[in-house]
Parts: C-alpha cells; sequence; structure tokens
C-alpha cells in the first residue's frame, strides 16, 4: 500500500482538478490510500455531496501557498500551508509520496527545510520529462540547484537512471551530458569533469555528451545540466511550443475560411491540442524532485485532473518500485567508487 | 560603397547556394562591393559560364574549413582557409563585412586570431534572432563566450541594441536579462550583478529579468545570458521544432489518407516550410557576431541562397549605419560611467 499525500490547494485549477484527479487515481489504484492535504470545507467541496471513497482522508491545513509569494520567505512565515503540512506527513513517515501542483519553489523549499536528504544525496534536483520523436527525455536539473559541480551532475546521473528505468519503464536509460558544439569550448570543466567521472560510474549508461537538440531526437532517455540551464531550456520550450501552435492557428484558420472542409479544421484543432499536452511533462507523470528521503512529484501549475491522476501513477509506482532505495545504493556505491574521487577531487 | 567579403566555401549548400544568393544581392544592392572568398575554380564554375557582375571579385583560399574539424586547431594549421583569408580581408580594411554560414567555431576562432577588439568591447558575443509572436527577440550571447562575467552581459546589451536599432529597425529596443523563477534563486549573482548596472546604463533600455518563455512572446527585444546557456537554448529550439514539424506532418498526413481536400494539405506543408524558415534565424540576415572591429554575420549552416541574400543586405545596414561605431561610442560612455562601476567592481 503506497500512501500518496497530495497538495490539494497547489495548481492554477486547485482545488477542483486535483481533487478530481487525485480521486479518480485512488478509485482506479486499489493499493494507493490518497491524502488530501488542504482547507477542510473547501476539499469537501469538491465532493459535491459524496462521501470520500475508500483508502482516501482529508488533513486540514489553514494556509496556500501563492503563486506570487517568496517561496522561502513564504515557508518560513506561513505556519500552515498546505504543501508544508504534505511535506510534514512524508518527513514523519506518515506518507510514502507527495504530488504539488503548486509553486515549484514553494515544493523545493519546504523539502529542504522538512525532509532529510537521501542518504548519500549532497543536492536535491528536479527530473523534467521532455517530450522526444521517439517518447521521453528526462532534463536533470530544470531548477532545484542553480549552480552544480561535476559530482552533482554524477549523483543525478544516479538518480535519474533509477527513475527512468523504474517509472518510465526504460530497461537501460541513456545518460548525456549537454554540452555546445566545437571542440575548444565543449562545455567547460563542469561538463568534461562529470563526463569523465560518469564514465567510470558502471550503473550509468553514460552515452557522451549531446547539444541541445538532442534533448529531443529519441537518442537518449537521460540529459544532465545544472539548474540554471534546464530551467531556462524548460520555460523556452513552453515559450516556442506556444508561438508555435499561435502561429499554425492562426494560419491553418485563415486557410480554412478560404474555403477547406470543417473534418480536417476539427482534425488540426485536436493534433495542436494533443501536441500540447504532449509537451506539458504533466502528462508524463509530472516531474520528480530527487535526492530527498521521500518521493516528491511537482506537476505544473496549469495541471488538469488528467496530470493530477498520472502524477498518482507515477507516485505509486516510485515507492512500490522502491527507486529510492535503489538511488541509495547506487550512490553508496558512488561514495566508495575511487576512480570518481580521483576525477571529481575534493572540490568537484 | 559596403564591401561585403563572403565566405563561398562554408555552409552545407556551399559553394553553390552561397554564391548564387550572395550575387542575388549584389545584383540588388548597387552600393555594395562583393567579394566572394574561396577555390577560384569552384565559384567560377558556379556562374554557368557567365561574366562576374559589376562590383564584384573572387579572392582565392585553397583551402576549406570543415564542419566537423576543431576549428581553433584548423584555423592555426590550415594556412589558406575561405574564412582565415575573409577575416584577413577585414583585418587589414580591405572588406568592410564579413558573411560565413561555415563553422561557427570556425569563424569565432578566426575573428579572435585575426580582428582586434572593437574599442571598449572586452568580450566577443554572437546575437541570434529567434522568432516571436510578434517579431524577433534576439539572444546573446549564444556561444562565442561560454562563461560570462557581469559586465559582459552590460557590454552585449550595448552591442545588441545598437544592432536591433541599426539593422532590424526597433526604435528603442527592450532589453531583458535571462533569469528563473522564484524570488530566493533568481539567476544568481551574475544576473543581479548585470541586472542592478543595467539600471544605470542611459542608453539601454532594460525592462527587467525575464524567464525563457519570454524569448518567444514578442514582449521583450533583447535577452541577455552567457554563452553556453544561449547555445543549448538556441540547439533545444531547433531540435523541439523539428521534433514538432515531424509529429504535427505524421499525424495529419494520416488525416489526410483518411480522406481531406488536397487543397489543404498543401496550405500545410507551405505553413510548415513557413514555420520552419522562420524560426531560422538566416532568414533574418544571420546572427551576428559582435565586439570585433569589423561586421561579422554567422549564417546557419543549412542556410539557402535566400539566406545569403538577407545576410547580405544586413550586413550592407550594419556597415551603413555605423553600428560598430555607435557601440564604441556607447562602451566608452560605460566605460566612464562611475554607478555602473561601483555595481560591478573589479572583478564583475
Amino acid at each position: 500500500m503506497s500512501r500518496v499525500a497530495v497538495d490539494a490547494m497547489g495548481g492554477d485549477h486547485a482545488p477542483a482538478a486535483i481533487v478530481r484527479g487525485a480521486l479518480e487515481a485512488a478509485r482506479e489504484l486499489t493499493d494507493v490510500e490518497l491524502i488530501l492535504v488542504g482547507r477542510e470545507d473547501v476539499v469537501r467541496a469538491e465532493l459535491d455531496g459524496d462521501a470520500l471513497p475508500p483508502r482516501t482522508r482529508i488533513v486540514h491545513s489553514a494556509d496556500v501557498l501563492e503563486m506570487h509569494e517568496s517561496p522561502v520567505e513564504a515557508i518560513r512565515r506561513k505556519a500552515d500551508t498546505s504543501i508544508a503540512k504534505a511535506m510534514g506527513l512524508l518527513a514523519r513517515g506518515e506518507a510514502d509520496a507527495l504530488i504539488s501542483a503548486g509553486n515549484t519553489g514553494g515544493v523545493v523549499a519546504a523539502a529542504t527545510f522538512a525532509l532529510e536528504r537521501l542518504d548519500g544525496a549532497r543536492r536535491a534536483g528536479i527530473a523534467a520529462p521532455f517530450p522526444t520523436q521517439k517518447g521521453h527525455c528526462v532534463l536533470m536539473d530544470v531548477g532545484a540547484n542553480l549552480q552544480a559541480k561535476a559530482s552533482d551532475l554524477v549523483e543525478y546521473a544516479v538518480m535519474a537512471t533509477e527513475y527512468v528505468r523504474s517509472v518510465m519503464d526504460v530497461a537501460s536509460p541513456r545518460v548525456a551530458v549537454l554540452s555546445i558544439g566545437g571542440e575548444e569550448i565543449k562545455g567547460g570543466v563542469l561538463v568534461r569533469r562529470a563526463a569523465e567521472a560518469l564514465r567510470a560510474v558502471p550503473g550509468v549508461n553514460f552515452v557522451g555528451n549531446v547539444e541541445g537538440q538532442e534533448i529531443f531526437s529519441g537518442d537518449v532517455d537521460v540529459v544532465l545540466c545544472e539548474g540554471f540551464v534546464g530551467n531556462v531550456i524548460l520555460k523556452a520550450s513552453e515559450g516556442l511550443l506556444e508561438a508555435f501552435v499561435q502561429h499554425m492557428l492562426g494560419r491553418l484558420h485563415a486557410e480554412l475560411e478560404a474555403g477547406a472542409d470543417r473534418h480536417f479544421e476539427r482534425a488540426l484543432d485536436e493534433q495542436l491540442e494533443d501536441l500540447r499536452s504532449r509537451t506539458d511533462y504533466t502528462r508524463y507523470g509530472g516531474a520528480p524532485l530527487m535526492g530527498h528521503a521521500g518521493a516528491i512529484i511537482i506537476c505544473h501549475g496549469r495541471s488538469p485532473a488528467t496530470a493530477i491522476h498520472h502524477a498518482v501513477v507515477a507516485a505509486r509506482r516510485f515507492v512500490e518500485r522502491g527507486v529510492n532505495e535503489r538511488i541509495a545504493r547506487g550512490l553508496a556505491a558512488l561514495a566508495t567508487n575511487e576512480e570518481v574521487a580521483a576525477i571529481l577531487g575534493g572540490g568537484a
């Protein structure tokens, strides 16, 4: 039985979409115990007078962390936000996993304050799945850890490998370090040192350095970078996609007014909507925040109910398949790997 | 009269597309003197027996810098590459501008070896125009300078402002620094210090920090970042777009086989092709490498003839409108700006 705490108050469509998606998942997955964290009256109002389904309960919290608030400051100041309360359940072992579509900085801050690091993990990192021409590619980190050391990227490789293997069912995830073209400028010290160390980690299928376009080619499963870089790529991809969709819609609807069949217009709209959703990482179960002693899934602020549903499925897999236990074993092996230590040195 | 040297041997479609595009531009622009740099026999073969148009000449070079070569090493080793020869013309004042669709690292390396820095410029940077929902946005730097200091971003602001104003005809370009969300983690020291200094530069219309999606929103004209970050964004955008186009084509052609009209299929293909080209920065006259004493336009390796044509138009504007002279004046003002100096300090 996996106990999954869901932040019912976080997200643009909270609480309605969050509660609906979580309840859908709980009805489907009979081995999941669902804990809805938020203002009890508000959450109950979403039930439309129905009783709570079996294996579901509400944990009340009075406050909400707003999207526009400074996360660290708000987490310190507000005693009883839904995200802090949910993180507390995880910290005390009363839940195994946490899902939030709220302020990402707030999730990271709450985890930093309340949770232990996973054994052997020096840094947390967010792994965001991107759509590719063939499947998905996980980019890690997309913003938990602004500036990374080479040793952080090596730890991320261990974490992302286990996540992709266990939750996304890729037998031997191909791992690459994000770099740029040109021999002389190939990513600098961070990239060179991380790549050298990764070749010496037996549990990681390191395939070399890749440039930005490879995130979407489908030829690798995990791309490693520091948080600032990953975050701007994530946001730029969203912006480009939106511009692209708007452009297509504008031009093609103009064509349609000039006379073409309605069947096709409908098909086009469906394809564009499908594309929007494919590039929205919540459809792949959200982005795990890894490196903490707990399973944490961050969902996009715009998450609809289906995204929350998928996140519950991913959280359950994360717990059942023992992803954190596997990562801890991988990090323990890393800590005693003398070749890696020699490459990374003291200040890596 | 602007004297524009074109690297006839650089690019996936060189020399044919390069020579054709350059000659088209030279015929159209009667105040441009065109210098085609490359193997004379090869360039002449592209003329199809015609004589060279007026104001056009060939400068022979025996070697070519290949796309796969290590640029710095090849520029050192090969005595007579077309890019090095063209850069020499610029260095000796025999040309005012240079255009190349060859190895970007090679253009940067050749400029570093052969050219003086522009007065007051400590670093060179590449400014790449991206399509937006409303026009274009220039991202600088996309790879000339891997790691930047805050003072580099401030210089880039001066350079990109002049380029966008003079060549892209935007009266008062809105300049932003690329950052990430969250108060605590807003981009770190580099971003904070650059933003503080930019507020004190009168010639720059600094509008604040933006996240990655704003590159494509049309709400800003210039986004500043260090070269590693800009390069991975550029490449990731190309990769995402290609994945998007492939997906659209696959799904919609399947729809069409199920029966829809041919008029619409043609329209769709045209729109996708138009979109591909809009996101290809060569259509906006290429990406200037700025900070050197010369006008240098880098074109995409896949440049067709029209891209080279547009690059010649941009190079001519760059020269005629005195972009480098304006930048040098802006940088001179920056050097005596005590407020900026106080913010940036010695080690900025």
